[in-house]
This record gives structure tokens, sequence and C-alpha cells, in this order.
């Protein structure tokens, strides 16, 4: 398909809603609305009741972890499911940071992590533990011989995201994980997987991932669920302590309805897996390939699957991203000012000055990202609209 | 009405399926249903999100935080919401004891709390706090005198809960908070409302309480969510770090969802109240009335709001509670052995020792829990069935 030659119809696009925030959360696929739907009104039983409606809840925990498991050939008693993807982060980095503290305090990281990953190492360093923090190039890639040269002998834990929330920079799991276990089989690896689960086929066995967090509501399952797979030989210290539910490593009733739900998003995700994410690819690369030509206007994430398939971070030189924001608002086009996973403080992002941006670029870009809903008409209305509305913006700045 | 009198159909028995397992997990109210898929079809952008799509997805977590906190008398910005009890039960324990570690290291708790009260209090002592875990009296409350004797110039917090989730014992909060204030005002009291809040009507502020846990799922809420109130002058430590929504105290996509859901529920419990905890207590009442002849049968709990309207806890001696919950399964009525909200480990209850029953009289007891989804035809169904079934099972056994 010649996407630059797709023929919309201007009608179309009177009504239109386009939601290109898809990395910030996704609509909740109807299939998984339905199995949450039932868990709520016929099978609400506690799990861990004892009679056969306890039973017949739990099997939707069983029958999650199961598919969970399989899309990224681990064992289901590999997976614990979480309240989302900050607490599977927190849950990996302080969990293991107690359970291994003996063997040594030191934690390597990169400069582009999620706040659920450098808050919590944050807490870490107040407990005593050195951080060391991996620059990266200007497409978010991860030195690896830095990461080399940082290894040491009480090195434990090392955390690097899969794909960076803000630019979609990917980062090269094998190499990185080829690189700790060489130096050290002992040293952790965890892989904030949580724009990536779902966007890419990932075997953590295959990858040597030791930890691997995912959330449910960046793929169509709701907010609320997330994931940890715990490689089988890793110990981790509770975060939470309870009932001692899901093997003690995460006590509460076990969340039927946002577990069933992460199940079946994950199944979903992974059913017709390559033609959702060409899909999302040709959206991204038709918006790349035609806004390119504009002046002042620079794209931060690379084309196809160099980098992830669904964000696409675009900085507009003079205008802020606030603006920008709101004039699209208008359209009823819908996106980023840099990450909305943080809280409302503005504050340059990190992982835009780590990729080279100066202060007043971090703060005129904008990220766009998609998901298997979006359409390539919806792509032309928003490059109709960003064509129309950039020249007028400057002009009156 | 005279319940003695109902006058019952048998043919309405016939497929009746009786569920009273109520304090272990609740069927969720259809409006809570509603207003999640709302959240999940519609309004499923990130809260945090700039765009008017954001603030429509948090509207929804502000509308919620109103509506809980008008139940309760407070501030909305003293709400946080949780991923459930456990989580709050969590946050409180642990958030005050770090926040506070500098003032003294002692902590009270009573002998009969939940699980995911004693589970982080243990992990506290690990930590360097002293527990000291007040003797309950043969009805499971506290000995008042001994809170007072226990109380030193380093104690912190004092958690005790406000329903016991076995037996329903009510603890007096006016008075302990009198007591805990008395002796230091700054003295944090934190209140496991788990199994109270819905079932009476608590304003923390008069009965000085500072810190107060709730779930969802125990009131119509799906499970996944909770809430702890946070007294505004009381300074928390998070337990989890991340993008600092919810003003730093529990970072992570504001789960929308699970959020409305908490709202809606909360909601629906405080309407038309009187009359759905009298209901609650009438079948209650109706079934310690009716059973209480049965040799060998000795109800753990009081009638009326002497103890909570929704628990019945009733030793049966000579047969074990897992025989007991099988049987009446058979006939389609579902209680709980002992507690539900734990794992699979079966273990002396904490709870049933500490009121003074032996280790038999404990594997002997089972809990039936009540909504007002239940009827007094459901009861009648049950006292037919344990009116047939224990004479028999005592024969058999």
């Amino acid at each position: 398909m010649n996407l630059a030659c797709y023929n919309y119809n201007i009608k179309e696009f009177e009504y239109m809603r386009v939601y290109f925030d898809n990395a910030a959360s996704t609509q909740t696929a109807k299939s998984v609305v339905d199995i949450m739907k039932k868990t709520m009104e016929e099978d609400y039983a506690n799990p861990s009741a004892k009679h056969i409606m306890g039973i017949e809840a739990e099997n939707y925990y069983k029958d999650a972890a199961q598919t969970v498991a399989e899309t990224m050939k681990v064992n289901p008693k590999e997976i614990v499911f979480t309240s989302g993807g900050t607490e599977s982060n927190n849950m990996a980095l302080i969990g293991a940071a107690q359970a291994y503290k003996r063997s040594g305090k030191h934690i390597i990281t990169s400069s582009i992590e999620h706040a659920s990953v450098y808050e919590p190492l944050a807490y870490l360093k107040e407990e005593g533990f050195e951080i060391s923090v991996l620059k990266t190039d200007g497409l978010g890639h991860i030195d690896l011989e830095e990461l080399k040269d940082c290894i040491r002998k009480d090195t434990i834990l090392v955390s690097i995201m899969l794909v960076n929330n803000e630019v979609g920079a990917v980062e090269p799991a094998d190499e990185i994980s080829g690189i700790i276990k060489k130096a050290n089989p002992k040293i952790i690896f965890h892989a904030d997987a949580i724009q990536a689960y779902g966007k890419y086929k990932i075997y953590p066995k295959k990858k040597g991932i030791d930890l691997l967090s995912a959330s449910g509501h960046k793929l169509h399952g709701p907010k609320g669920v997330g994931f940890l797979y715990v490689n089988e030989n890793i110990r981790l210290k509770p975060i939470v302590f309870g009932g001692g539910q899901q093997r003690g490593l995460r006590s509460g009733t076990i969340n039927t309805p946002g577990i069933a739900a992460m199940g079946e998003a994950a199944r979903s995700a992974y059913t017709d897996f390559d033609s959702k994410i060409k899909k999302i690819t040709d959206i991204k690369d038709y918006i790349i390939d035609n806004i390119k030509d504009l002046e002042g206007v620079k794209v931060n994430s690379q084309k196809g699957l160099l980098s992830a398939p669904h964000v696409l971070s675009i900085t507009v030189q003079g205008i802020k991203s606030e603006v920008l924001l709101h004039a699209f608002e208008a359209k009823n086009i819908y996106f980023s000012s840099g990450s909305a996973c943080s809280s409302n403080h503005p504050r340059v992002s990190k992982t835009l000055k780590a990729i080279g941006l100066s202060d007043e670029e971090a703060f005129s870009t904008i990220r766009l990202s998609f998901s298997e809903y979006n359409t390539v008409s919806e792509a032309d209305y928003f490059l109709r609209n960003f064509n129309e509305l950039i020249p007028l913006l400057k002009k009156f700045k």
C-alpha cells in the first residue's frame, strides 16, 4: 500500500477525534471490558476462598498467568501481577536491592529511565546504595562501552528500559545482558518493558532478562494492573506485606478483574501481532515522511522498527509544546507534551536532555503515540492541521 | 417484621445460590460496573495528560475523592487511592513508621489484626521497630487498661482495626483515640476499617483517627482498589515511588476505572444506609436466633450492632470447618472457613485463638458474612440445611 496515495475524503474528518496519546494510556479493548464485567458480576468470589466459587475466581488468575507467560515463553509461576507498571518497577528494584544487598550495593541504570525507575533508585540511594547512570547518544541509545566500564565487583543490579517512553529509543537487551552476564552472571538485569511489551516479541530467558515490568493500560488493558516477570532463580523481598498471595511476593486479594483483563490484553496484543505492528509503524513512518520538510521541525524518533513503532517525538523549534497541545486539542487531536506519566510539575524532561536537546527544544517537543486503533486517515488529518498550524503559530508567537 | 414468621416457599430454594462470603469479597454493583465501563471505553486518557481528555479523566478521580471524603466528613485532599486494603495498611504503617522514626520506634497493635497489618509490622520489627501486641477478651475487644499501660515515650503509632474480619468484634475507636491522645497527642492512630467502612458511619476527625484504610471490593466495588485517609497533619513516607501522582503519596498512573468505582461504591453504600444495615443485621440475628439451640454450636459474634452487622462466626464442635464448607457448597451455599483473606497455608487463626478458642474449636469455625444483596429467604435456606446437615455430619465423622 502506498500510504502517500491514501485517498481520503474530507467529509470523514468532520467529527474525527484523533487520539495520538497511546503511550500515555490506551482505550480498553471491548473483549477486556467483557471479561472484567464477568468477573465482577458473576465470578466475584475471593480467589483465596476455598469453595468452588473461590476456585472459579482463582482460575481467571491462573489462566491470565498462563496467557502472559506464553507470550514470553516463560513459566506462569514467574509472573507476579501488580497494580501497574510503577509498582512492577518498584518491586523489581527495591525487591532485588533489598534481597541481594549482602552481595553489594551498586546499581547501574541509564539517563533516560522513567520516573518509576529513577525515583525508587533515588530512594535506594538514600538507603545507602550507589547508583551509576549511563549516558545515551542523540538517539537515546546507551553506550555499551560505558556499561562495561561501569560494572564493579559490588554491582548487583542493572536496570535499563527496553523502549523509551518519550522518544521510542530501543535499547539492545541482548547485548546489555551479554555484557552484564559475562562480567558476573549473578548481576540481575531488570528491563522496564512498559512501552515494549505488546510491541515486541520479548523472550526474557533468551535475552538474559531476569526481571521484566509491564503495564496493562499501555496495550488496551485497564489502568490499575501490570505484571513483573521474575525469573525463577531470582529472590525478591516483597514491598507489600500481608496474606501471602502470589507466593508471598504480592500480598492483597487477587485482583480478578484486573488480572483477567491483563491476560486478555496480552492475548489480544500478540494475536495478529505482525499486522498490528505494521499498521502502527506505517502510521508513524507516514507522518515522518510528510512533516520532515517543514522548517524548524526535528524528528527525534527513527523510522520503521529502529525505534518503537508507536512513539514519535517531534521538536517544533520556537513553539512551546503546551501551545501546540492546546492548538491541536481545538482540532480534536490529542497528544502529549513530553511524558504524561508524571505529575504536573513542569520540568525539563531528563530523556530529552539526555539525547542532547537544549532546554528550549525540550519544552518545544511533543510526543505522538499510536495504537492499532489509529488509522492513516487520522494521520492525514493530523498532517493537514500540522502543516496549517505550525506556520500560523510561528507567525503569532 | 417478625422474621421467624417469614413464610417461605420451598420452590424458591430450588435454584438458589446463597453467597454468604461477603466479608471475603462482594458482587460488584451494576452502577459500579457501568462507571468503570465508561472510563475504559470513553474516558480512557491518562489523567495526568494536559489535554482536555486527560482533564476529563482526572475529573473522575476528583469526583471520587470528593464522594469518599464526604462519607467521612473529611477533605478530598486527605484521600489517597491505593490498589486495595492491603496496600492501604502497608502505606499507613510503613509510611508512618518511616516518617516518624526519629520520634521513636515503638508501635502498638492488637492480637486480632489482619495479616495486612501484622505482616508489615513484622517487617518493621526486622527494621528495628518494637511492636507491642494487646490481648483481647472472649468477644475480641481489646483491653483499654492494657493499652494505657502500654503507651511509652517512644510510642509513635497505634494500629487497631475497627471491625474484626473473622468474628465481627467492634473496637471502641473513640476510647482508643482518647487514651492515645491524652497520653501523647503526637501518637498516630491508624484504624484498619476494611470491614467497617460502608457498615458504619465513620468520622475520623471526630473519632481522632489519623489514618484509616478501606477496600473497594468489601462494599460492592471492584477488587484492586482501596483508599487511605491521611489526616492533613500527618506526613507519610511513600512506599511506591515514581511520577509523583496523588501529591507524591502514591505514584503510578491514576487508576481511573478503579477510583471511579471506589467513589461509586462509597456513594452507594451510604445511600439508604440505615435500611441496608438493618436488613443485613436482621439476617445475622435471624440466623443466631435459630441455630443457638443446636448442640455443640457456639456463636462467636454478637447480635445487633454490638458486633458487625455482616459477620457471623460459628463454631461447630466436632466438625472441621473444611468439611462444613464442602457439605454446604454441595447445597450451593458459600461461606468461609476462617479468614479467606490469606493464602492457602492452613494455620490456626490468630483471631480465634485470641478470643480463647482451642485449636480444635478454631479449626471447626466457619464465618458467614452478609451483604445487602442477601435475603431472609436465603437465611432460611441456610438454616434448613444447617439443621439437617450438622446432626448428619456428626453421626458420620
